[in-house]
């Protein structure tokens, strides 16, 4: 906690020494005290958004919490918001009922398609909601040079933000070979940081690389995956994010290295979370119960969910209930098994029994277009078959690896096209930032589709559009139906659109809520269910085709990419 | 840890990578690992000031320090250097052989004396050591307005000093009343603070003040005394600082509060400790001994000894041994009762077996004046008699603290004496700043003297020039002597000079060895024993004796100052 400004601090000095009333009492309740690491009946006074202390002479308004359980409310220290597929307001929505109320967010996905517009209508969108959204600056846009993003994030363009209200820090630095081996581009980011936080993502990186990482000043990792691999990177002075994600799951895996000695340097985070996982499930009170369900101790639970965070990131009044700190409440019913059943956000009651009661602010319009492609015509997925057999991708169910297979294509007249018989379609990627006219093309075997086509402008990290179908004319209605929505989800069949969702922000984002996101994704995999795919979600498989990082074939609309030589190949010869 | 400037951290990269050759590598020890809360078997490689890492391909120097503890320098989270009366390399060459290599200081006593020019002598006095100084702003000088001070630091000389090199925040805000009150200079000095740190000092606050207190962003406290006063600060959001000065001694009684889920919010400090306790007990490792042998865990010791205080301060690249830390270390022999065989700071051994053995930058010559003393005389210390008993100051042995005593004096001839049968002497504060000429009298009952007098520059907050003696000729000598010496303590009787210390950098810092003003200090006392004092420290009595905010009745140079009226009061006369 610091001072804030004379005026406040004046009239909340006068509050908490009870000579003026406060705004609300919470009375009849325990406070979880994350910094005494107890949780004992009290009283807690707020003024102003703040709180004040622990009893008060008068209050305009006592709120009876007899039975309940005070805890700081939730912080999530790492999420792309646009996993939720919402704006940030309807993400408000959802996730603030369930206790969070503070978000470290690092809009990669949007910086991926509209650049510095798309981090600064995230802070735009972020503004007067019942929930802090602080911004890290993604550092690594684009992903590789291996596909067309929407933008290019350099250091020049950080360096304008990095100073701006809301911003906090760098966002995860993906590209560790590029601090290890010193990429003097990405020494240049690292540099803007200052003394501020700067987020590492460093799967099983180790020994010696390890140190030269976290040496460049990279404070967190969540990307561990054992408790050996955590162990060595928290004794390297790493935080550790123990993600729950949506397709990323560690929690289980890692909390048993969590101890009494080292647990102020663990944070919860959900990275990538969707709206279905969101909404069934929850989001940071979800890790708090299943924490404590593993048998952690409830007070070390609600710490990580909160203080540790706040420290983490330099935020000082925010992760306890004590005088001066923002008074951001999760009410919880019990702590065997946590729900929270009313959230305060700067001392006003926001949300009652799942449900947010405070009113949000009208959605911020982007002004930006997300659909600029190219001239588009059936012969754009037209491949000339060659020799020999041609490299396709082959799909690993439950993962976002694929294999790199050669299998011969079937051809008709000189052009290869899809197989449904033996499960080898057609893929195309069309650029869709800068109308290039780039089509990717390539083949993939393991979607299982046997009719029509589905098609997303979600595809990591350039968010490039594509798909997959049984005929280049589905395809091209698939991404032309797309295209219209101004970006979505799509599945179709003999020249009729099955299901969909519209994506308009980006190609990314509903602006509708988040139930309805989560209704239309369900109709849009049972449409490509009934397309004949047996992928638990069709959408997200060929989302994750697109992402050139992660071995061994991929598809960026500049052409297949072998990811172990990081290049683009042909999809004929060079064995 | 942070990025600290793409220059070091390419090289530190590239030699944790072990692609370069390391400076230092520390082979066959174990690591007290602060951060992960372990201690196990590793090296530990260092290149250009700052861990490199866990091990390497080559190192410059392989250091043997089997069987041997690496824990972090420790740092001393509040420490006012000048009551070691040393000047800061002096102070550097004693504390930083027991491990310190870090501290945070308040220059509250030169700040009364020489203002903006005593922190700006104690920043460069704190150049270039083997002990990393950082310097909080003294807040509360002059301490009252019942005394004459050398300086007035107002909000606007605060300002102009709170972003310089070194300096790190606001010092112990003592005027606690201030800040509840709402005192607007207070509140305009605490403004500057922004999110800088800013240290309290509430002895006995509790409740809704305590709240009141803490919600103006103050962060620590280090006068508890009760577990149940420290439990309140740290429920209250403060750090408790464990304080084992040489008079005010806490760590004992606050130690039980320490636990598994709160430990994180408890640091080290000495605040004040003089040159003997230094030199026979220690400093900061005496106090990690001390819990040790009390039952805490030897780890969480070391945290709080080291990754707690710099966790508090925002030392980002302090307090633990992980790659790009500053390579502070102190090297203990065992975890039972650990003593300090070795110290590394920034990468270079700089003292061995209780010796500083790193090479003391030229000592910083203050180029002030600390004794502007008005025209005095024998008759300077004349005290007209009057009717009735008068008031005299009660010394209460072993404490601060003072009784108001009434009781007929001795007169002649009209005027008051020294009356040593009855052990009722008079007592003399004279200005030594702007040569006003101010000398405050008064009677004193429990010194002991039986003959000649003592006199000393050290006298809080303000230190002018505090005598007590059995006769005005006496006194006259040994303020005198004080004044020649450019400050100091001296005893003296019958003309003749038994004993003196000179402290001539502001009257209150030698500029020898503190060993050698050890010793200086026990002939000085030895001296005081033999003209008949009974006190164990005589000289540290008068020095308290003068200050104005600690109750019942004190002297300042502007007269005797009744501490529960918080006014200045005549010797005779209402009652």
């Amino acid at each position: 906690m610091g001072f804030m400004d004379t005026a406040l601090n004046q009239e909340l000095i006068a509050a908490a020494r009870g000579e003026t009333e406060v705004d609300l009492l919470l009375t009849g309740g325990s406070i979880a005290n994350v910094l005494s690491g107890e949780i004992y009946r009290s009283d807690v006074a707020i003024f102003k958004g703040r709180i004040a202390g622990f009893d008060c002479c008068s209050a305009a308004r006592v709120l009876d919490v007899s039975d309940k359980i005070l805890a700081p409310g939730f912080i999530d220290g790492h999420v792309h918001i646009e996993s939720s597929m919402v704006t940030v307001p309807e993400f408000a929505r959802a996730v603030v009922p369930r206790g969070t109320t503070t978000v470290v967010a690092d809009p990669h996905e949007i910086a991926n398609v509209w650049g510095e517009t798309g981090i600064r209508y995230m802070l735009r969108s972020s503004r007067n909601l019942p929930l802090n959204v602080f911004v890290m600056l993604p550092t690594c846009v684009p992903a590789t040079n291996l596909e067309t993003a929407g933008a290019n994030l350099g250091a020049d363009a950080l360096a304008g933000m990095i100073q701006d209200d809301g911003v906090l820090g760098l966002a995860e630095v993906m590209n560790y070979p590029g601090v290890i081996f010193r990429d003097p581009v990405v020494l240049k980011k690292l540099s803007l940081a200052g003394g501020r936080p700067v987020d590492g993502h460093c799967p099983g990186l180790s020994g010696r690389d390890l140190s030269a990482y976290v040496s460049a000043g990279i404070q967190s990792d969540h990307e561990s995956t054992s408790i050996d691999e955590a162990r060595e990177k928290v004794r390297s002075g790493m935080y550790i994010m123990l993600r729950e994600g949506s397709a990323a799951k560690n929690l289980l895996d890692l909390l048993p290295l969590v101890s009494s000695h080292n647990s102020s340097r663990f944070l919860f985070v959900s990275d990538d979370r969707h709206p279905a996982d969101i909404l069934s499930e929850g989001h940071i009170d979800f890790m708090v119960r299943t924490a404590i369900e593993q048998g952690l101790d409830p007070i070390v639970a609600l710490q990580i969910a909160s203080f540790n965070a706040a420290q983490c990131f330099g935020l000082r009044d925010l992760g306890a209930i004590a005088p001066g700190y923002r008074a951001d409440i999760a009410v919880l019913d019990d702590l065997e098994h946590p729900d929270v059943v009313r959230v305060i956000k700067d001392g006003r009651v926001v949300a009652e029994e799942g449900e947010l009661i405070a009113r949000l602010p009208e959605q911020v319009r982007p002004e930006h277009e997300s659909m600029r492609i190219g001239p588009l015509g059936p012969k754009s997925f037209e491949i000339r078959a060659a020799e020999g057999p041609a490299r396709v991708i082959g799909v690993v169910p439950h993962q976002i690896i694929t294999r790199s297979l050669r299998l011969l294509p079937k051809t008709v007249a000189g052009k290869v096209v899809s197989d449904p018989e033996r499960d080898i379609l057609k893929m195309a990627v069309i650029e869709r930032h800068k109308a290039t006219g780039n089509v990717g093309l390539g083949l993939v075997q393991g979607t299982g589709f046997a009719r029509g086509a589905i098609a997303t402008s979600v595809a990591h990290d350039s968010h490039n559009i594509a798909a997959v179908g049984v005929s280049d004319e589905e395809m091209l209605d698939a991404v032309l139906a797309v295209k219209k929505m101004g970006g979505g989800l799509v599945a179709v069949a003999g020249g009729r659109t099955l299901a969909s969702l519209p994506l308009p922000v980006a190609g990314l984002l509903s602006e509708g809520y988040m139930r309805d996101v989560a209704e239309e994704i369900a109709e849009c995999i049972d449409a490509a269910h009934e397309l004949g795919s047996k992928l638990e979600d069709p959408f997200m498989t060929l989302s994750f085709l697109c992402l050139p990082v992660i071995p061994e074939l991929k598809l960026t609309d500049r052409g297949l990419v072998d990811v172990g030589e990081f290049r683009l190949v042909g999809m004929f010869g060079e064995a």
